[in-house]
C-alpha cells in the first residue's frame, strides 16, 4: 500500500520491551503542530524552537492527564534524517507508556509508519541515494567487523560515487549518439564509433572487476557457508566444539536450523563462518535418512567452502572425494587428515593434517579457511564492493545490454541500435542508486526493513 | 558493591535487540571529555556546546575507524537526569554496534553502570526523593491505567509532600521538648503537653489515614488478586473464557504460573484484575492432589477477592462457604449462581445471578468486582497513596513510635521519654522520603532496577 508523502508518521524507533527508556519518532508536514497541541513543557511551542535542541516536558491526554513526561528533540528539515520536519520523543521505557503515547498522536491524524518508511522518506527527499538507504538495513543487521564495515562502505557511498562514474560515462556516450542521430542529415560524427567501442569495453571491463567482488561482498555481508563432511567418527563434533572454543567471538544459534544439520557460527578474524555438520552422503533406502542426505546435498552446493574431514586411516577417502566433485568446485574444497597424533611421521602433500584431539594443526585450518574466502586481506575500506544481489543483477544486465552494443558496433549496425542498449546500460545502472525507480522496487526493497526505521 | 560518585559510568539505556536506534546514557564528572576524545563531528567540542543540543558525528575507534554515525545529546548538570553532566549516544539499533560503542567507553576509564545507579544518582544529588526514585521504577513497570497513574501521583511527590508535612509537624514538637529539656531547671513550657499529646494524635490519625489507602494502592499498583472457586462442571471456566473475551484490554499471562492453577489477566476499567482457577478444596489422600489443595488454598488466603460459583441446583454450597470463612473475611467473599437461565425466576437475596451461558448477568458481576476493590472511583491524582511495602513498613513503625510518645504523656513520663520516641517517629517517616537512609536500603532499593535507568 503507498500512502502520500504528505503524510505525518510515527512508529517506536527503539526496540520494543521493558527498558530505561523507548524513543518514538515522527516525520512530516504536520509533526511540530500537532506535537505542541500534546505536549506541554517550559519552553516556547515546538514549532518556535531552534532544530537539534531538546526540550522537557509532559504528554497530555485529551482531558490534560500526564501520560508521561518525556524529552522531546526537534530537528528542522531538511536537516534531520528524513529531510522533513522531525520529532523524537524520549519516555519512560514501558510498552503501555508507548502504546498509549503512540495512540495519542494517531488521534491527532498521524498515522503508523510502514517498514522502513522513515529511510523511503530520507531517499525519496534525497537525503540518501537507494544503494545507501540498503546500506542502513545492512548497518542495523551488521554483527561482525566485516559486515559492519561492509556496510559502512557502502553507506558512505564508495558503491554510489563508482557506480555514478560509469552511469555518466555510458551516459555522455548515448548523448553524443543520439545527438548524431538528430542531426543525422548532416552526417556530423561526434563521437568516432573506434571511441564508442573503446569506451564501451572499458566500461564492461571496470563492471566485471566490480560483479568479481560480489563472492567477497556477499561473504562479509552474510557470512561464509562451511560444510564439513567426512565418515561417522571422523571428528567433525569434535572440531566444530574446537572451533567454537578457539574463535574469539562466538555468534548465536540462527533461528530455523533444520533439525538434521547441526549450524554452528564463529568469527574469525571479523568474518562470520556458519558452519553445518552435515548428516552424511552414504546411499540409503530409509525415507527419512534420504531426506537428510538430499538435505546435505544442498547443503555442499551451497556452501563457499566444503571441509572434508578423513581419518588418517583412510586419508584418501576416494569415494566421498568424488561424490564432492558432482556437487561443487574442486577449489572449494579443503581437505583435512584427522588423527595426525596417531601417525605423526604422515607424509602429505597438499591436504592439511590435524589432530583435534591434541589441537596439532588447527592454525594453519584457520589460515587456510582465511585463504579461501581469499580477498579479505585485500579489502579497503575506500574501494566498492558488491554485497547486495540486487546490485549484482543490475551489474549483470548492465554488461549484457554493453555487450549487445558492442555487437552492434562490430557489426556496423545503425547508431540507433547502439544508442539503445546503451540508453538500457544507463537505465540498469541507474537501478542501483535509484535514479529509475519502479514502486515495485522500492516497495520490495523498504518492506524488509523495521517498522521505526 | 559500592563504587564512588565521582565515576563516570554507562549503559545501554533501550531495551536490548534490533531496531532502528539504541540509545546509551554516560554520566558523570568526565563524559564530555572522554566523549570528545571518541565523537567527532562537525560542531565545536561537546564541553563548549550547549546544554540540550543535539549533534551529528561518528563514534571512532582508537585507529580513528568509524564505529557509527551518531547522534549525541548533551545535558549539563544539574539539568540532567542524574543531576551531572550527561551524554545520551542514538546509534544504530544493533547489538553489535551498541556493544563497541560501549566497549569503546570503557576502554577510556568509564565504567558500566550498576542497576538503577541513574537514578540512585538522582536521588543523591538531590534531583528526586526515595519515594519518588522508587516511583521511576513503578512507571517503567506500569501496565495499566491505574498503576501508571497511581506511580506519577507517587513521581510527582505527592505521597513526598505528605510525609514531609508529617515529619515537619513531629520535627517541631520533638525539637521544641528537647529544647525545654535543655532548659529544664529554668522549668519553661514551650508547649503545653495537652497541646503535644492533641497533635501526636493528630498525626496517628492522619497516618492511620495513609495506612488505609495501602489495600487500595497495593492494588492499582499490582492489581487484584482474585481466587475463583466452585465444583467441577459449575462454570469456571466459561467465566474464565468471557472475561477475558469481555475485558476491553488483556493483558499476557504472567511468566511462572504454577501448573496447577490456571491464571488470567485482564482489565476493568484501567485495574488489572489476576484471576487464578483454583483445583479446589476436596478431602483427598493423594499426595499429588492433596499438594494441588493446598496451594488452592494459599491462593483463597492470598486473594484479594473470592469469587464463589455454585451452580442453580446446589446454590447455597454449604460446606464451600464453611471451608473458605475458614481461609477468608465474609467480606472478600463474592458468592455468584450460574446456570441462571435453567431457573429464569430464581430469586436471590445478595448473591449475583449469572447465566454465563447466555451472557446474562455479568455486567452486573463486573460492577460487584469493581464494588469490592472499593475506593477506585474516590481514588484522585491529588491524594497520597501508599503503594509500597517499604513505605506501608515505616508508617506502621511510625505510628509505633507516636503511639508509645502517646503513653509516656498519659502517663506523666519524663518528657525525655516522649521526645526519644519523637525522634524514632520522625526517623521512621524520613525513611520514606530517604531522609534517613542506610547503604542496605538504597542497596536493596536499586538493585531491582534495569541497567541504564
Amino acid at each position: 500500500m503507498n500512502y502520500p508523502l504528505e503524510d505525518t508518521i510515527i512508529a517506536l524507533a527503539t526496540p520494543a520491551g521493558a527498558g530505561s527508556i523507548s524513543v518514538i519518532r515522527i516525520s512530516g508536514e504536520n509533526c511540530f503542530e500537532i506535537t505542541d497541541t500534546i505536549f506541554k513543557g517550559k519552553a516556547a511551542p515546538i514549532k518556535d524552537c531552534p532544530s537539534h535542541t531538546i526540550h522537557y516536558g509532559n504528554i497530555l491526554t485529551q482531558n490534560d492527564e500526564v501520560i508521561d513526561d518525556v524529552l522531546v528533540s526537534i530537528f528542522k528539515k531538511p536537516n534531520s534524517y528524513t529531510g522533513e520536519d522531525v520529532i523524537e520523543i524520549s519516555s519512560h521505557g514501558n510498552q503501555y507508556i508507548v502504546n498509549r503515547i503512540i495512540q495519542r498522536f494517531l488521534d491527532e491524524k498521524i498515522r503508523l509508519a510502514e517498514p522502513g518508511e522513515f529511510t523511503k522518506r530520507a531517499f525519496l527527499n534525497g537525503k540518501i541515494d537507494l544503494a545507501q538507504a540498503e546500506a542502513v538495513a545492512d548497518i542495523i543487521n551488521a554483527r561482525t567487523e566485516a559486515s559492519l564495515k561492509g556496510a559502512r562502505n557502502q553507506f558512505d557511498g564508495i558503491l554510489s560515487s563508482k557506480i555514478e562514474v560509469l552511469r555518466n560515462q555510458l551516459l555522455e556516450i548515448s548523448s553524443l549518439l543520439e545527438l548524431e542521430l538528430d542531426f543525422a542529415e548532416e552526417e556530423i560524427e561526434l563521437m568516432p564509433l573506434q571511441t564508442v567501442k573503446t569506451k564501451i569495453e572499458e566500461t564492461i571491463s571496470e563492471i566485471d572487476s566490480l560483479l568479481k567482488t560480489y563472492s567477497f561482498g556477499k561473504i562479509i555481508r552474510d557470512g561464509v557457508n562451511v560444510a564439513l563432511v567426512g565418515r561417522p567418527n571422523v571428528g567433525k563434533s569434535s572440531l566444530l566444539n574446537y572451533f567454537l572454543k578457539e574463535a574469539r567471538a562466538i555468534v548465536s544459534d540462527i533461528p530455523g536450523t533444520t533439525r538434521d544439520i547441526i549450524r554452528e557460527e564463529l568469527v574469525i578474524d571479523g568474518i562470520l563462518f556458519r558452519i553445518s555438520d552435515t548428516a552424511g552422503l552414504r546411499s540409503t533406502e530409509d525415507a527419512i535418512e534420504k531426506e537428510g542426505v538430499l538435505r546435505s546435498k544442498d547443503e555442499i552446493r551451497n556452501a563457499d567452502i566444503v571441509i572434508l574431514m578423513s581419518d588418517i586411516n583412510n586419508a584418501d577417502d576416494k569415494s566421498i572425494v568424488n561424490e564432492l566433485l558432482e556437487l561443487t568446485d574442486e577449489n572449494r574444497i579443503l581437505h583435512i587428515i584427522n588423527k595426525i597424533d596417531l601417525k605423526p611421521n604422515y607424509l602429505l602433500d597438499k591436504d592439511i593434517a590435524v589432530s583435534v584431539k591434541k589441537g596439532i594443526g588447527i592454525s594453519k585450518l584457520f589460515d587456510s579457511l582465511k585463504e579461501k574466502v581469499c580477498s579479505i586481506n585485500t579489502f579497503s575500506e575506500k574501494s566498492a564492493v558488491v554485497s547486495n544481489l540486487r546490485h549484482y543483477n543490475s551489474l549483470i544486465k548492465t554488461n549484457e545490454c554493453l555487450t549487445a552494443a558492442l555487437e552492434s558496433v562490430k557489426n556496423n549496425m545503425s547508431e540507433e541500435y547502439i544508442a539503445v542498449d546503451l540508453r538500457n546500460a544507463v537505465s540498469s545502472l541507474g537501478e542501483i542508486i535509484g535514479k529509475v525507480t519502479s514502486e515495485d522496487i522500492l516497495n520490495n526493497i523498504f518492506s524488509k526493513f523495521c517498522i521505526g526505521k
